[in-house]
């Protein structure tokens, strides 16, 4: 164990991601000046940091809130996730998971591999009793200007009924406890209303579901993502991937195309310089750079993953994301409401 | 064979959908007027249809142009698909195939139940030769300006990665023939570029793609949907089921959304004043109903399967999609190309 000072420490990786190191180290900077409480662990490649943080220029008041941890590799996107088991094991992303195993560190926040930053937390940190899976969510705004938490979005395919079972406990209690909503709607995500529709596994975990004291609705569909009648859907995590994605091309693309009518003639072009600040705001709620970044749930540890094109501005959000996570104790209350939830489902209990 | 006029002649499956009868029946009047080479089969509860057609008081001309043919029952939301098989053989759907089946009509129309719609196109119809599973399309226009064609979308849930190969050659020749694309980019839907990212099924799916002389580009993201970079995605139905309902879902709450904007200070009220009609154009670009609906592709006949929540204009234009695919002679182009792609991938040829 690494002797740190009290606080959020949160081990950050500091190679992982599309603008690697440079972006992270600027990230760290932004949430170091905004959480007075935060440490953080460095992890990466100290020859490399080290110059980067030299440039900087950093306030020293900040960089003693700081430590270098020394990591070797970096995994690369072309890399299995896997690979940190054996061939990288001193990547950065494993030495973080390290040291939140190991107790210097609550959490972990990475840009990286997703796989990677997934097996490492689960491999290195451990998951939580009773969960099979760890699975990431995303919190999404919905039309009615309310959270729907989507999960899971991109670790894990080729999912079991128990699987969706698992995520929708957990994210029915993240939405309670972390997002302060009472008795969250859950739903499955499916291809129809009706319980009779779907896959043989989504039908399996609906029924399951419907079992256990949680306020379950049943299937939901696509549109129920944005149309605020679920708090929390739960889905493999090969369509939450492909729907997050999709979706956030979508809306951008929507609102660049919304503004470049404004372009089509001299009175459209004064309506949209008139309606610009309010359309700036619109698009800043868009911004998936504000939420900061996914939370891996279900490990032993805080594990927030951001997305691989993160900016410095994105890094800081997931690191306060993590923050967040940490305050609020939700892996202990993941934790009861797993055991006293699926304890309900057990045979002969339903 | 009932004796009917030359032209495109459909059978329209008047008591499927949210609105129907009456939207149906108004649709078919629009489609009559639209297209004078256009006959109708009104597949139907004759006693419920004949005071509807009453009160529309229909132009003689248009109504020379339909024939009523008796169906006693409908397939609901709640039955299972295969429901036409026994309990509901006398159903509107499997009445309009069977006058595909013997020659009567060229294609069918349904706003009904999307599974039934599939049953019995495949089991009255029949499948084209090297087809294992019709597949639903759906035409996207995506943020160049462009269509990309997402295949399956509701039809087939669980499906072998043979099923992902047939899609992605079916819509590539459909890009081809009726989007007039030359030498279409094809993709498989998975969770990540790289050719090992997804799922068993994507996986497998891709290497037999890659070995058939299709301008096959490996894996597609949810992003590339709308980016443009691929004019045909294939996945399997339930992933391009929730996809296409959270795309559409999302894109109307963010033009709602958008619209809210305008409404937040007097200069951004007129700002948005100013823009109407440039926004208006922009909404009517992403109204599923100008689409008309998504072809059943692999039937031996023409299939186009409306959304449930179908109004007349959408019906109107699920009729005009059938005539066209009936005019380019699409069934005959994709039988062709399969039969020629498909053979590429045989053992020893690859």
């Amino acid at each position: 164990m690494v002797d740190s000072p009290t606080g959020y420490r949160i081990a950050l990786d500091v190679m992982g991601g599309d603008h690697a190191p440079v972006a992270i180290l600027e990230g760290a900077r932004e949430a170091l000046a905004a959480h007075p409480d935060l440490f953080l662990f460095l992890v990466g490649d100290e020859p490399r940091m080290t110059p980067i943080l030299k440039q900087m220029s950093m306030d020293k008041t900040l960089v003693e809130r700081t430590r270098i941890v020394q990591a070797a590799c970096v995994v690369t996107m072309e890399d299995k996730a896997t690979v940190i088991l054996k061939e990288k094991k001193e990547s950065s992303i494993r030495v973080a998971a390290h040291l939140v195993h190991d107790g210097s560190a609550d959490g972990l926040v990475s840009m990286g591999h997703t796989g990677a930053a997934m097996v490492a937390s689960m491999k290195v940190m451990g998951t939580l009793a009773g969960v099979d899976r760890p699975c990431l969510a995303s919190v999404l705004p919905n039309m009615t200007g309310h959270p729907t938490v989507l999960l899971d979005v991109g670790a894990n395919v080729g999912c079991k009924p128990e699987h969706i079972t698992q995520f929708a406990v957990m994210g029915s209690v993240y939405a309670e406890e972390v997002l302060g909503i009472a008795n969250p709607r859950v739903g499955v995500l499916s291809v129809g209303e009706e319980d009779g529709k779907g896959s043989a596994t989504t039908k399996e975990a609906v029924q399951a579901l419907r079992d256990i004291d949680l306020n379950f609705l049943g299937n939901a569909e696509g549109r129920d993502i944005w149309n605020g009648r679920f708090d929390v859907i739960a889905c493999d995590g090969f369509v939450g991937n492909a729907i997050l994605k999709s979706s956030e091309a979508l809306a951008e693309g929507l609102v660049n195309g919304i503004t470049a009518t404004f372009m089509e003639s001299w009175y459209s072009k004064l309506g949209g310089f008139l309606a610009l600040p309010a359309l700036r705001r619109f698009k800043k709620k868009l911004d998936y750079s504000e939420y900061g970044g996914a939370p891996l749930l279900g490990v032993q540890g805080i594990t927030i993953i951001g997305h691989g094109r993160s900016n410095a501005h994105a890094v800081k959000n997931a690191i306060r994301a993590a923050v967040t996570a940490s305050e609020h104790g939700v892996n202990q209350h993941i934790q009861q409401s797993l055991a006293r939830l699926l304890s309900q489902a057990s045979p002969g209990q339903s």
